[in-house]
């Protein structure tokens, strides 16, 4: 079994309205040090180990679990150990 | 300026609509290894430095980042090179 860490941001391009939202929260609770927020996706997947891991791990992220058009998608696979 | 990588998951005890809906959609492209799926948030903070960083940045996420009755949170702090 591997766990896949899984990273989908917004390209750097593109609007990001819920941060805003964020920063202008912390800026009315007077943490008036940040300067931006943008907000991405965070996902873990427990996977049974295949030949192919990798390969079909990028194809998951590209075909569903980011929009390659607004963003970018990086992953980390890890080996689990079954206690 | 320093950038903080903020990282929200739901607790292990609480249920993941979401991550199941994801996980069956991916079953469905038969990606059938997938064996749980759980989302998260991912956030980037870009900040001006202060003394209490630390303390601060666990306030922010604590008060506002992340709902600690169902979620957990942690997060790395990055010095940030200006170009």
């Amino acid at each position: 079994m591997v766990k896949v860490k899984v990273y989908v941001t917004l390209r750097e391009s593109v609007l990001d309205p819920q941060g805003g939202a964020v920063k202008r929260a912390l800026h009315t609770m007077n943490y008036n040090e940040v300067e931006e927020v943008r907000i991405g996706k965070y996902m873990e997947l427990i996977l049974e180990k295949t030949d192919d891991l990798d390969k079909r791990v990028d194809e998951m992220c590209s075909k569903l679990l980011a929009n390659t058009v607004i963003e970018d998608y990086r992953y980390e696979i890890e080996e689990v150990v079954s206690s």
